[in-house]
């Protein structure tokens, strides 16, 4: 094991990317994807299942954690990582994302953010130094700056202000971090839509210094062709020796799509919140369980997938717990979820390092192009 | 693997009875616990692991599967264990109970039951040989007669009333049944707490032959010290060399009591839902998770368990799943009390090996006594 936080890019094939984070808690093959562990759980997972699915590192949330058990109560605990029982790399998000768009009563102020939890309404207040504080009680491997993240779409000058102010907020980020050997600090860049303002956060990123660097303010509304604009040239503002984080980022072509244009790290929900509603990802695109035509169908959800709905389960023993109601359901969907993204990250890193990514994104669109397999 | 069903006493101390059921599906070590799984699941668990709990066998439920997804369409995707990956022996009841216990506007007959499904409303009818043709399209290893048991108190001719008319279907369950090599037909003894009336049941059952006797009728409401009043002289009345199965029973000591009484196997929903709603049984009796005492306390639930709830998790974190609503509080804490249920298990046959079972009950009865560990 590393004993310090570093990143080596080992292949690259056209502007893809592939690598490996070293952390004292492990390695973190890239491109990577972060199943999300909101409330020290990967919803309707044991963290062993996680860990088959492929995943190297999880995303926990400040704001869910702070505000119940509290980041003081985890500490005393042993840190998040044995609380919640996942020996290796944890990311942390800033909280600031989720007081927008959770918490009640928001005030935003240059200093940080006061707001009530939409758990019991008490007061709380996030700052820089309050962020990096509670990052550090978890026990987080990779800490995210605090900064503020406007909605989309957005005037271009509130968009800059906002990003002015993450700016201010990463370099409190950086002070309060200080100097924490094996823990990474991330930068996250701002700016919208806007090529000038992204370039403006970025230049302000590198000035300041950071081990990896966030795009943020993504993946908030304002739609892929969109997003794919703003990744055709942010991550090349970028220090390229330096993992590149997209926040929050996505369905499986997002996915494709972000590592193509030099993505090195994302997470979503999507996977393990679509697995409890009954919508599952395939190789041949969405399949929504609880339709009707599986009710009868001995196939299995995903014929070349390894995981244990696809490879012991039939449709209709999938669409039977789905409409009974029972946790089965969510179980074994959120495991096809969780092996199937992580199948397409392995399926691109090892695209990458044979120069052959474009071959593997033709045949990932494919198969989605096909569809589903005929009802019988 | 045994081709025929088959039972072995290996040794006895008191009543208690240790043996082997034997079938095609695999051995079933008695005295038994058969957990619950309703409608193909065992809710919250995967089959594996509830199979690491070191459980042998299965019950599912008649009047579940019937209504949803119904017994014609798990026998064309192949039987009930194909359909929900469990290999081992399944057992299944008869109907009966449940459609007394869910189902509304029910009407009973000679010929049997028609009622509503609590589902949807649809119009279903059980009769003997309707229940029989149910559970071997389901694929049942072990069927059980189809009977009607009247809630507890009830008047004695209203019990024995009853009792005639469930030895009359158990005769038609027998027919119906027919030669099935391998799988295996129970019969169930009524008549409530009336002794002459279990013996007239009793009787009746011995009369048309079957290969494992139930003592119905009881876990209706009336109470440990009635219940065990009738397994002072029941079981005893049921054939030395088969099985003798107690329904629906219950919490660890009505189980330590029953076993005592020479019962061989059991059922029941407790473990699994209690596991659902915060409450876990220890050696030290009930924990009640969602307890504020927990919120601080890095002790496992029970520290002599060998479960992942135990082994991997503080009790602050399995009260901070349980409050926070997270899948995985049920998962884990479901996963412990099956677990400690077949510990239990696995203690008295053991114990009954050794000659020993008065020592062993001893002790577990003084560690409840004990209490749970003081609070921090």
């Amino acid at each position: 094991m590393a004993e310090a936080f570093g990143f080596t890019l080992t292949a690259t094939d056209g502007l893809a990317r592939t690598g490996l984070i070293e952390t004292p808690r492990g390695g973190i093959r890239t491109p990577a994807f972060m199943p999300v562990g909101t409330a020290g759980t990967v919803k309707a997972m044991m963290p062993e299942s996680v860990r088959e699915t492929g995943a190297d590192v999880l995303l926990g949330n400040t704001y869910h954690l702070m505000l119940r058990p509290t980041a003081e109560r985890i500490n005393r605990l042993g840190g998040l990582h044995a609380f919640m029982n996942w020996d290796r790399p944890i990311l942390t998000d800033s909280g600031g994302f989720q007081v927008m768009s959770l918490a009640s009563l928001r005030k935003l102020t240059e200093d940080g953010v006061t707001f009530k939890s939409h758990i019991d309404g008490s007061k709380h207040a996030l700052t820089p130094e309050r962020s990096m504080e509670v990052q550090r009680l978890l026990g987080s491997d990779i800490v995210m700056c605090f900064d503020e993240c406007p909605a989309l779409p957005a005037d271009e000058e509130t968009v800059a202000r906002s990003m002015q102010l993450s700016m201010r907020w990463a370099l409190r980020s950086k002070e309060a971090f200080g100097d924490r050997p094996g823990h990474a600090l991330f930068g996250i860049q701002q700016g919208g839509v806007t090529r000038d303002l992204r370039e403006e956060s970025a230049a302000a990123l590198r000035d300041i210094g950071f081990d990896g660097y966030a795009v943020g303010g993504l993946a908030v509304g304002e739609g892929q062709e969109a997003m794919f604009g703003v990744l055709d040239y942010a991550p090349d503002m970028l220090p390229k020796d330096k993992p590149r984080y997209l926040m929050g980022v996505g369905k499986p072509d997002d996915i494709v799509g972000a590592v193509k244009r030099g993505i090195d790290m994302m997470d979503c929900v999507l996977p393990s919140r679509s697995g409890r509603t009954g919508q599952a990802f395939t190789r041949r695109g969405v399949v929504n369980i609880k339709n009707a035509r599986h009710s009868d169908d001995p196939r299995p959800l995903d014929a070349e997938c390894r995981c244990p709905a696809c490879r012991n389960y039939s449709r209709a023993y999938l669409h039977h717990v789905f409409r009974a109601g029972e946790m089965i359901s969510g179980m074994l969907l959120t495991w096809h979820n969780l092996t199937y993204y992580q199948d397409i990250m392995q399926g691109m890193r090892e695209a990458i390092a044979e120069s052959r990514f474009e071959a593997w994104e033709r045949e990932f669109h494919a198969g989605r192009a096909d569809g589903d397999i005929p009802p019988l």
